[in-house]
């Protein structure tokens, strides 16, 4: 046996001692990660199982089944993709666009941006109908768009998290069958905080992540497609070139063949399907009323302190709120103390809100009457240090 | 107020009363997930903090310098992918491969066969040289291919999860530096298990995963690159066709931009980080030694059973361990058996193998004494029952 030649030389120059893990327990209050309800922690935390294993894959149904709940949706490929919500971003776009489709992104914040930057990698035809960060667009703008464009997909952002804007969906779905092309949705701030009707709403692909309205670490990404997407993505010509996030070989793991595909993230796994419970049991309709109740209160606490919105009060996502950093306030110092002397976090803005606004999030299980006072006597108390708000109004 | 209106509509079809999470606690012997260190899944369920808190920053960092002393590697790009094993993977092949690019994998198994795919994918020139699953390639076959194809990069399994087979890896650099081409290489059943040296062997593109030698669950996949292969990408004409794993866009993250890429999995990074804590303190040359002490002593009660192995003990790897099914035996319904009444799970064969091998983990925290002895006596009691072997032999 061989084992005379161990140990075998090794070099320790990037061996060091680190101490035992020790990370801070963060009120998290940004765009996100949320807080992770406390059970689903302790799910996570659980011994893994094998990928095929039976009681895996009873599991693995339960968290389609709970996805479809949470999403409104009869959709049979409902499953969240092994990554990030970046990731699932993706495999709507890598699934379904084949070189030279036309698609049309309405950007109105960083993340159509980022979509539109995706669709180009899979050699789309990019077009972008483009608003100001803040704004959103009316029926009569997208369909003109459509008209102008003809786009085998209309990608747009529901709850655009760079900006606090909530997309108006009422007629979106209708306009895009009538010019015949797919709805791509981005749900990532949306899915388990604001009402999503994917089915009612005639939505063929969207996304979500797990950090957000679902109360679970990041590391999921939710991913829906109905029947006019897979029918495009059937008609392909070529593979999908992307072997990671290709649904048809996903649904063969998925689905009742349960073929490997890759070795599924069982703990994270865990983690949804607890939060999805939960989800379940407190209702989403109730899920949805409890977002927007916490986040009325928030908004008027922070008005009463003098600050204002970046969003009409009717676009305002309930997830997420986008606040205006007053005049003369290093908004970044201020967010700054707040983590280090408070352990509270909040988000600054993204692209042309950096350093115009904040991003507060009040997202999942962190949507409580107890964290909107501890934000707002935070505000109230500490702003004033950073030059917070007019003498007048305190 | 918009509140109202709440609570709205909701179809209540798709939700389902399930009980509590109550997974099983196996002791996964097969090819992976293996089980995780306690102090890992610990680790896993801390409270989330923000992907750009300065404290998860630091952590990152630690991440990327104990992987670096885990694969015996200089490389800054040395990275956990927010993916699984197989992400990782695709991440080597899509920074680098361009159109038309020649690449060429050696195939001695199902991980060679997953990479000419994802090659084909990227629309490379794609060579197979292949062999019988169970066997490995020679320098001098190497050479010959290198010769005939002259290839961009040649991608090789180090060691082949499907078959248990290690591939020498001595002058295997040297050869594609001779010829001018990359060198890709597989350490998903290495890394942290048997001895991987990637500076010393002069491997510009190799990827792991999480749930084996690092005793941590599945959902990360390590990632590393040299300096040739980044100045490949870096000579690119297109952008890396794959936005979520593009390594140029990962590395404002993760260096020293800072730059918000995706949402890190923070809570998988937090168990990584302490799992390869954990390897730094035992010292990765004692865990390769640990790893091929416990092998041996499997081998050796498994070959005193009258089992015979599918590789040679000069190639077999420590952490997989192919064992061939005795003739008569339904595989199938004893490794079931083994899962139902005891709770270990061992894997059976892929592809050209399927039912003819069965394949046993002893990987990361897994590899120890007792785990080899009650798998032993399992193999003892049990397979007889089965039609396990010659009567002669007990």
């Amino acid at each position: 046996m061989v084992t005379a030649q161990y140990p075998l030389p090794v070099d320790d120059r990037h061996r060091k001692s680190f101490a035992k893990i020790a990370t801070p327990d963060r009120l998290l209050l940004g765009p996100g990660p949320s807080n992770a309800h406390p059970t689903v922690l302790q799910a996570l935390a659980r011994t893994p199982v094998g990928h095929l294993d039976p009681l895996y894959i009873e599991l693995m149904g339960e968290v389609q089944e709970l996805l479809r709940y949470a999403w409104q949706t009869d959709n049979y490929l409902t499953l969240p993709m092994s990554g990030t919500g970046s990731a699932a971003m993706e495999a709507t776009i890598a699934n379904t666009v084949e070189p030279g489709d036309t698609v049309l992104v309405a950007v109105k914040g960083y993340f159509g941006l980022r979509l539109a930057d995706m669709a180009n990698r899979y050699r789309a035809k990019v077009k972008k109908l483009e608003k100001p960060w803040g704004q959103w667009f009316s029926l009569d703008e997208l369909e003109a768009a459509l008209i102008e464009y003809k786009p085998a997909i209309l990608a747009i952002v529901h709850a655009e998290t760079s900006t606090g804007v909530c997309q108006p969906m009422d007629g979106v779905g209708d306009l895009c069958r009538k010019h015949d092309c797919l709805l791509l949705l981005d749900t990532v701030t949306s899915l388990g905080g604001v009402p999503v009707y994917i089915d009612e709403w005639k939505v063929d692909l969207a996304y979500s992540c797990s950090q957000k309205g679902l109360s679970c670490p990041p590391g999921l990404g939710p991913f829906t497609m109905g029947s006019r997407a897979e029918t495009k993505m059937k008609a392909r010509t070529s593979k999908v070139p992307n072997w990671y996030l290709d649904v048809s070989l996903l649904n063969k793991y998925w689905g009742d063949d349960r073929i490997y595909h890759h070795t599924a993230p069982v703990n994270m796994n865990f983690g949804m399907r607890e939060a999805l419970r939960l989800l379940s049991e407190e209702g989403v309709g109730q899920a949805w009323a409890r977002h927007r109740k916490n986040a009325e209160a928030l908004w008027a606490g922070l008005e009463s302190l003098g600050l204002s919105m970046h969003v009409p009060a009717d676009r305002r996502l309930p997830t997420l709120t986008t606040v205006r950093i007053p005049e003369g306030v290093d908004g970044k110092a201020f967010s700054r103390h707040l983590l280090n002397q408070y352990g509270v976090e909040i988000g600054g803005g993204l692209g042309s809100l950096a350093g115009k606004i904040w991003r507060i999030g009040l997202m999942g299980y962190n949507s409580n009457p107890q964290n909107v006072n501890r934000l707002l006597n935070l505000f109230e108390t500490e702003l004033p240090r950073f030059g917070g708000y007019a003498a007048s109004v305190a």
